[in-house]
């Protein structure tokens, strides 16, 4: 039984390999080279560790961490939409279902249930440890745009408006780590990495 | 206070981006793209999580997946050294205790010594869960090497004399595992990917 378990879980852990292909919009702090789905998994599960006790109420670390670990694991299917496309729902699509069941549905009954209901909840943001684990997923790349001249903001032509919007949910995980945000979109917008409009 | 420690914290978040440069001798699966130490670090941190069942004795999941995320964070200073290098010592180098000093001592004093302490304790190899996070960090370039035809062991003409050694170390984070891992080492040796011994 435990070695039918195993093989179960090295089929979906081999699988999974499959994010480090995964080419977000977004590009390595001061770069130019994409990110991919694998390493900015791993940066949100640091960051979500480093940044715990910024969170509005006490989380569980671990079920944080672990959402954060998976919750780009459907894009291996579905593909990475980027957050400001206006063409195409960026969240908990149909698509996106079909994937979790497949690949989560890899693993022993048990776990495959286990993580299709952490990613649910991940999509849901209504408890707080998927408050704090979306306010880890908008932060890192305001970091990143900052860091790379308005990245992705001046490359597709996204305005203030729009990712103030998109942004404003850091609030709902942390108002502390809300207010560096929200400061450092205005800073943005001083010195002309982040127009005040989307055009 | 609360702000000057979130700078801290966010600066230490920025530096460790560099984790994502870190090539890795091991490709990725079916693949000839070296792997990167930030994507490593992601595959073994969730590897942990789906094989926990499997450690030998229960561990305290959250501080494997600690250990896992930040173990290779010393590499951006001190580099990736190939595991069956005879020149040059793998682990807890000096190199390597002066970039962790400087890489972990970005953060707020209290989250510095207790991320030192983790990485210390992976190093060590005493407790629990740094054995079990130890077979991950084993187990997932053997399957990689595997499904590359023998990957870094052709290439760098490593036998299963010298495999069989380092890979041993996952018996003290899962007996189960293990039998699979030893398994899968001798049918490599049989199938030709392995030699049996190093030339």
């Amino acid at each position: 039984m435990q070695a039918s378990q195993l093989l179960k879980q090295i089929e979906f852990i081999k699988q999974v390999d499959k994010l480090k292909y995964i080419q977000r919009k977004t590009r390595l702090f001061n770069s130019d080279r994409n990110e991919n789905d694998a390493e900015h998994s791993w940066h949100l599960a640091v960051m979500a560790i480093i940044l715990a006790e910024h969170a509005n109420v006490s989380v569980d670390v671990l079920k944080v961490v672990k959402m954060l670990l998976i919750h780009d694991i459907v894009e291996i299917d579905a593909g990475d939409t980027f957050i400001y496309d206006t063409q195409k729902s960026h969240d908990n699509t149909a698509e996106e279902r079909i994937a979790a069941e497949r690949i989560f549905g890899l693993l022993p009954a048990d776990q495959a249930h286990e993580l299709l209901a952490i990613w649910e909840e991940f999509e849901e943001r209504k408890t707080d440890e998927a408050k704090f684990a979306r306010a880890m997923d908008r932060l890192e790349p305001l970091l990143q745009n900052v860091s790379n001249n308005g990245g992705t903001w001046r490359e597709f032509k996204v305005g203030f408006d729009q990712v103030y919007q998109k942004k404003q949910a850091i609030q709902h995980g942390s108002e502390s780590i809300w207010a560096y945000a929200e400061q450092l979109l205005r800073e943005s917008v001083e010195s002309g990495i982040l127009k005040k409009t989307t055009v």
